[in-house]
């Protein structure tokens, strides 16, 4: 019995140009995301020694300021720049939660 | 009137030097994502040109799939990676819509 997919038209040139960029770009971002989460458990790990809180509103605030000037010279939108940074800022904050709640 | 700021400890050497690295990681990821953007704009524009849908299931299949792997290698935990993406993506799609309904 073969699946029943449906038949997909043939893909333009162009497109699959592009989207063998988007997936470079996304090979990178990858690796990028996995270089800034062992920077950041070090941080998780320094906090948890010195007592340090997990969060740290005040960094948070300047690095969001200064995301979004980035973003908005490198043409990016500076709105999905701070939602995106605090996307991966819960993620960073759950993994020092984590390193405390083990030390 | 002085602002109520309340005293911060002096930031230890070694939290400094993990903060300046996690700033050049953040701005290359932003200058990453708007070069992605930037693939995935003209995408939107070829999809409506071509009258594409703006979402790619089976697209989204593969790259999920391919991202998680990459994702293992690199030491980046693969559900952190499949949130990202799906995260990224619905952008995407709302630029895409953006871009079909002003065609």
């Amino acid at each position: 019995m073969t699946a029943d997919v449906p038949e997909l038209p043939p893909i333009p040139p162009e497109l699959a140009r592009l989207r063998h960029s988007i997936d470079n770009i996304d090979s990178a971002l990858v690796h990028l995301m996995a270089e800034r989460f062992k920077a950041t458990q070090q941080v998780g790990v320094l906090k948890a020694e010195l007592a340090l809180p997990a969060s740290d509103p005040g960094r948070e605030a300047r690095q969001v300021a200064r995301l979004r000037v980035l973003a908005e010279e490198a043409g990016l939108d500076p709105v999905f720049a701070e939602k995106f940074f605090a996307f991966v800022v819960a993620e960073v904050i759950r993994h020092h939660e984590d390193i405390a709640s083990q030390a």
